[in-house]
């Protein structure tokens, strides 16, 4: 077995939600695991100088059409929370005060979450949906609410964000396949087809 | 058969270059023609505040890395001309100063340009140039160095270049599908699926 594929995601990106919903599967099929990196891209913007999708004129209208008729076309459920964007601190810090102990609830969280934002429009952000969200895979509430307060665990979102920044990430999703990077839900059929061909 | 579909690109745009290469034959496929439509996609910058691609930091790497990475999936030689990017008046106005009378030499006039540009990573900013490669077509020479010069043909430029803004129009290549917006050659491969779904 290859590699894992890694995958990073900021949990407010609409596009890291798509590809959350297949990236899993389609590695499967190459026998591949992924490894789930859950990262700020706003962190990357003061070096791009880029800014949020949706408030960018005609981009911004564009990509809140394209989300949607990506969604359609996925047949997964979208809808865009309030107040959208915002720096997903307590939805990351969950998954990194959990991934090393717990690595599959890590993951299954990630997807609860990506879930409630996208495909249920909740506001993600609130420590206490995170919690209710990790509840039903065994993870204790209390615990949880107070990890993601901990200096090691904030301390360890922004090494990865910065790891992320130094490897080149500028944007949410973006995979490696092997050190190859891809940016963006769009291309995940390239991933299959360069997973398939073992590159080119 | 259906209305053709639009095909909005910049002649200094690798991506618009490397969707050129099989947009008419994705279109044909699903029994659809293709309008070209050269703009000039620094226009769109201003609204934006998008820059040159290869001039953002991490992003433009990316993008220096992915488009070879695209031409050789593709099959298509690919060399990024010196001094990219720049705006592509001569070939632009060329196209347009053709297109009414001479639709088919103009539209092989694009091919001609767009692949001494990135096939061949030629000037094609040079009016000469862009007057080298139409003479195959049976295309006057000095015709078209003094046509492109014409005030009319520069306000068709100009106009279409407008028009496409109007329209949304944000990057090269753009493509509308019976008025649905697709941007990006990676797109390509969904509106292959919308045509042959009838959109979704």
């Amino acid at each position: 077995m290859g590699a894992p594929l890694e995958f990073y995601f900021d949990f407010y990106s609409p596009y890291g939600y798509l590809a959350s919903t297949r990236i899993d599967e389609i590695a499967a099929r190459h026998g591949r695991e992924v490894t789930w990196r859950p990262f700020l891209v706003g962190a990357t913007f003061a070096l791009t100088g880029a800014r949020p999708l949706v408030e960018i004129p005609l981009q911004g209208d564009y990509s809140l059409h394209d989300m949607q008729r990506c969604a359609r076309e996925l047949n997964v459920p979208f809808q865009l929370p309030e107040n959208f964007p915002k720096a997903a601190l307590a939805p990351s810090r969950a998954f990194y005060w959990l991934v090393d102990g717990q690595p599959e609830q890590a993951r299954a969280l990630a997807k609860r979450i990506y879930h409630a934002t996208f495909g249920e429009g909740r506001d993600s952000t609130a420590p206490e949906l995170v919690a209710d969200l990790a509840v039903p895979l065994g993870v204790d509430r209390e615990a949880l609410l107070q990890g993601i307060q901990s200096p090691a665990v904030k301390a360890r979102l922004k090494q990865e964000t910065d790891t992320a920044v130094q490897r080149g990430v500028f944007g949410s999703p973006y995979i490696f396949v092997d050190g190859e990077p891809f940016w963006g839900n769009d291309r995940l059929e390239q991933v299959d087809r360069w997973l398939a061909a073992g590159g080119w």
